[in-house]
């Protein structure tokens, strides 16, 4: 029997009840002779709450509050519940000991707010796990070589869960949200989707990246590399689930694994940018820097010699891009920026796609069908994406669901 | 102009409101060209939201949650609050960075929830002092040497006041609060009570020991060993304050300088207890050692032999000391306890009353004449305390205020 790494999401600790039923999971991986390590998110709201704070308390004026300062707030909320999960063990006589993430010595770079994790102290980690005790890590949160407090980035629970998961060279990351598993589709919009009981580390990263939002790119590119297993679970019952693993045979014969929708885009267009050699690249590499991913870049050249240049980001991240953009803009002499919200992408991902084909024209057939735009397109190996109206995202999600037969039986 | 150390009260910080009016103070002693270190509590009732959640998923079994456990959590009360202010001065352009206990090295025992403080890297706040910066600091916390989470107790904060103050050798430290002071007595009991001006260390203590619940007796223990004044002031007003300072030759002409209440007894009665040489020594030395103070002794021998034993303790230390005694009643084979939770004790202070005379008559007087039964007393050469029931504790407050003309005039 080895060791199991389990997380708990913010919904599955939300309340002192949800909390006893988390430990029963615990209780359960111990009873059946493990090692049990537990990484735990803030309850339910709480990160959102103290946002709410810190926006009250910087009140409305213009940049955002220090993010140093943010991630000091923020990590108080994962702290809350470590100690609270090591409460609920230690009252049904379990031997239990909760750490933060500095306490674990888990180290991160120091990009506060989303910072990556560098080193874990495993150590810290493993003595405790050795003598018998159950060990409570909280979750998204690291400190720097400094000291300073970090966190990851929303989800970075995840993030948490597979690297304590690598270190310790886990059998297996059970990740207890509050929804039953992966599904062929977001269940809320599309209500006959299925859930997926196995699915690759490439196929679920691509999810992940265009909207499935149980699990975060980086947590499962880091799983993939260590090769742990995510079994994605849900909390509150016994359903099996989803397991995240290396691509095997089988899968290649399933060309479209699932779908997923992501509505929270902003297309940025800057207008006049000179059209010379090395404007775009200066401009992106200083978005890069800024840690801001972006999407759908589109260049055109006008008449006078000057481009209209296109790209898509998170909402999330326009507070940041906002003063990388105006910096760049004045560089340039260029004539400002256009930002408009009421975007959203449709994607199809699927292993089986590399050997197969007419999957582009299957999906563009099923969103023309229902006189759905397409605005833009990209794509990988393994999924294709298109940029539409977030007007027509939802009946976009299902035609696409339908077009592939994702569907229950 | 030299350092400056401030600490802002639950009461002071409780809201985003209060929190821009504990940064005014802040500014205020930075523009007068201070060094600022700011101490801050836990907002409002933080601290005691996080007991009763702690207690919800303890859900009412035998015995306590883990104490460390419960000091993992306490503590991210005060970590809000740092984040919070940092924020605040930084929204009014101004240089910040915010410490809790365990970042500015703050190393206390392994006392949890009343850990003692044993060093603090005073590097780690003069570096970003000596740049310009405004450093903010978490009260009530620190950490052991071996990083576990610690918190100093209730009023812990004032402690890490008066700690920070002492290491930096601050010109002053002043304790921000929602009174304007220390008066002569609880104005909320008596409405006539009087703002003391100035008032030695030692007197501050023993009205501390005895119920003026302001200042705890140990941060002023530590300002008095290290001289630094201590400044109680309200966070909300420009009132002058009381300022607490070794003592002078002019505070030896007054008798009785305050006097304070203590609701919160319990007395705790051992029946049957053998009367052999020893026995005593034994049951308190246990006490103590579970870090629990005991006061108004008082042993019966009765003719069998035995003794019934009697002391006070404060109700928060009930929790404690129950097993303790229980444990010592097992072993002398003895009768059983009885636990009254109906006790209050009234005390006056006055470093005069070294070479006055009458003092206690006069006190005695006052209470015979309000029909106040007195159960116990307790002397120290500047106070002297009475054990009366709760029931006549206003009354017996008012009356020694009364009898001592500590009134407004």
């Amino acid at each position: 029997m080895g060791i199991i790494v389990q997380k708990f999401g913010g919904t599955s600790v939300a309340t002192p009840e949800k909390i006893h039923k988390a430990a029963e999971k615990v209780v359960a991986a111990k009873k059946a002779g493990h090692q049990v390590v537990v990484v735990v998110s803030a309850m339910g709201h709480t990160t959102d709450e103290l946002i709410d704070l810190a926006k009250k308390v910087w009140g409305g004026r213009d940049g955002q509050p220090p993010k140093r300062e943010m991630d000091q707030l923020l990590a108080t909320g994962e702290q809350v519940t470590i100690a609270l999960i090591a409460i609920a063990l230690a009252a049904q006589g379990h031997e239990v000991i909760s750490f933060t993430g500095g306490q674990i010595g888990l180290i991160t770079d120091e990009n506060f707010s989303k910072a990556r994790v560098k080193q874990i102290d495993h150590k810290r980690i493993l003595d405790p796990l050795n003598k018998g005790k159950i060990v409570i890590v909280a979750g998204f949160q690291g400190i720097t070589s400094d000291g300073d407090v970090t966190t990851l980035g929303r989800g970075g629970s995840n993030a948490t869960l597979v690297a304590i998961g690598a270190v310790l060279k886990a059998d297996v990351c059970e990740n207890f949200t509050d929804v039953n598993g992966i599904y062929t589709a977001d269940p809320r919009i599309v209500p006959d989707a299925r859930l997926i009981p196995e699915i690759s580390y490439d196929e679920m990263m691509e999810l992940s990246s265009v909207g499935a939002s149980v699990l975060q790119t980086r947590a499962v590119e880091f799983a993939k590399k260590y090769n742990v297993p995510i079994h994605v679970r849900n909390s509150q019952t016994d359903q099996p689930g989803t397991m995240i693993v290396a691509e095997t045979k089988a899968m290649e014969h399933i060309v479209v694994s699932g779908c997923a929708l992501k509505k929270d885009l902003t297309r940025v267009t800057l207008k006049q940018v000179p059209d010379q050699p090395g404007v775009v690249a200066t401009l992106f590499s200083a978005i890069g820097q800024a840690n801001i991913v972006v999407d759908d870049i589109i260049q055109n050249v006008l008449p006078d010699k000057t481009a209209n240049i296109s790209f898509t980001v998170e909402h999330g991240d326009v507070a940041d891009l906002k003063p990388v953009v105006d910096a760049q803009l004045k560089a340039m002499g260029s004539g400002g920026a256009i930002y408009d919200t009421d975007l959203a992408k449709v994607s199809v991902v699927g292993v089986g796609m590399k050997q197969s084909t007419g999957v582009a024209a299957k999906m563009f057939g099923a969103l023309a069908q229902e006189k759905v735009n397409i605005q833009n397109i990209s794509t990988s190996e393994i999924r294709i994406s298109c940029l539409i109206a977030k007007a027509d995202a939802d009946k976009a999600l299902r035609a696409v669901h339908a077009a592939f037969n994702l569907g229950k039986a």
